[in-house]
């Protein structure tokens, strides 16, 4: 993905860059003040100042903007979880820390996220996060998933660690949906969230070894790899 | 719910409760054949035929006829249950049958669940699972799912006992979006899914006893309450 958003960046020359940045900017914007349903390419080109033809060489539709968002989104947590992480090898640490730094990142968008959510909601729609178009977001959000886990010190089945990425990305997909409805100040809920949901997580793991689990383990693993997998096929 | 269906039907006596009845299967077939979206209520009453200001009495509005189908679905699993669960007194057992019997009667609309969902999936719509409008089935559920729980031989510490049926409509939410999108021959997937999971679950309960789980067993057990909850204020 963030190959992908570079090889973008390096095609378009660095004006090229700013303007893309631009329009999705006042489309994020946009998108909080009239829903996004109602706001369209003509609006969003006239308030970036670009012609509308212009704003469709950088974005052919609404939805390839909220795929712009969500590579945004992902470039952003990478970049701030670098140097957090160096001298964490306990997981609940590292798993805390990627989580509540995927919150602080959100967290100026929190006003366009309701908007964005019941679009997304829509298994039809292609930012539904389990569709074909989400297909490489998805993939890069899972693959920083696993390089968080492999720097961390626990020891894990081998089942549980390759299929422990994508159930962490469900868990992940459902701290946003809380985060969306989160009402407290600054989402400060949210954040209590991360903080004992991960360190259930990282207990739940622990069991993970005893004998008698072993089969339900197994099958349980199985549907994550299911459920994550069915978008892309 | 029932109750409140009851005092229904008895205020209609039983032709208007069989006109209510068919206004209700009439519209599941339409919003099945044109989506919920494009469905209006006076394509519902001329295809009932009933006058447009007659269904009106009915049902004030689309989200009150998908109220009623949520109804319908939770009697109808009331009274499937009924008979099945006796004799059998293991948790495991109890909740795999509810389960599988919640798919039998929500089996003849399938083709019409996909249109609910994505009605159902914005946090806004009335019909939302969360909602306040959804209040009343959402309780009989979980007050369903109590009667379930109480009818096993399972010894659950009493903090677990209490939220556990909460918890349980949460999955069957979850069990419900799976089934909603199950492609398989009749959605023979989601019965595999209920299996697995029913089994999954009582394992974990074995757990809850673990003296090194109890903190967190209440941590979790408070989000649960938490997210269920927060529809009903």
């Amino acid at each position: 993905m963030l190959g992908m958003m570079s090889a973008v960046a390096a095609s378009l020359g660095s004006k090229g860059e700013r303007t893309r940045e631009r329009i999705l900017d006042v489309a994020l914007d946009l998108f909080r003040q009239h829903g996004y349903e109602a706001t369209t390419m003509r609006m969003i080109a006239t308030a970036a100042g670009v012609a509308l033809g212009n704003s469709y060489y950088y974005f052919p539709s609404k939805d390839h903007l909220v795929q712009a968002f969500y590579e945004r989104m992902h470039a952003e947590l990478v970049e701030a979880c670098r140097g957090i992480l160096d001298g964490h090898v306990a997981l609940r640490a590292r798993l805390r820390l990627v989580m509540r730094t995927r919150l602080d990142v959100l967290r100026p968008y929190h006003g366009v996220s309701g908007t964005l959510f019941r679009t997304a909601a829509d298994p039809r729609s292609p930012v539904n996060p389990f569709s074909d178009a989400s297909g490489p977001t998805r993939r890069a959000s899972i693959d920083f998933l696993r390089d968080v886990l492999a720097g961390s010190n626990a020891r894990l089945p081998r089942d549980v660690a390759s299929t422990l990425p994508h159930l962490l990305w469900l868990y992940e997909l459902g701290l946003v949906l809380f985060w969306v409805h989160d009402r407290s100040p600054q989402q400060r809920r949210s954040y209590e969230l991360v903080d004992d949901t991960t360190d259930a997580i990282v207990r739940l793991l622990a069991l993970a070894h005893l004998p008698g689990l072993r089969r339900i383990r197994q099958r349980m693993l199985h549907w994550v790899s299911t459920l994550v997998a069915e978008g892309a096929q």
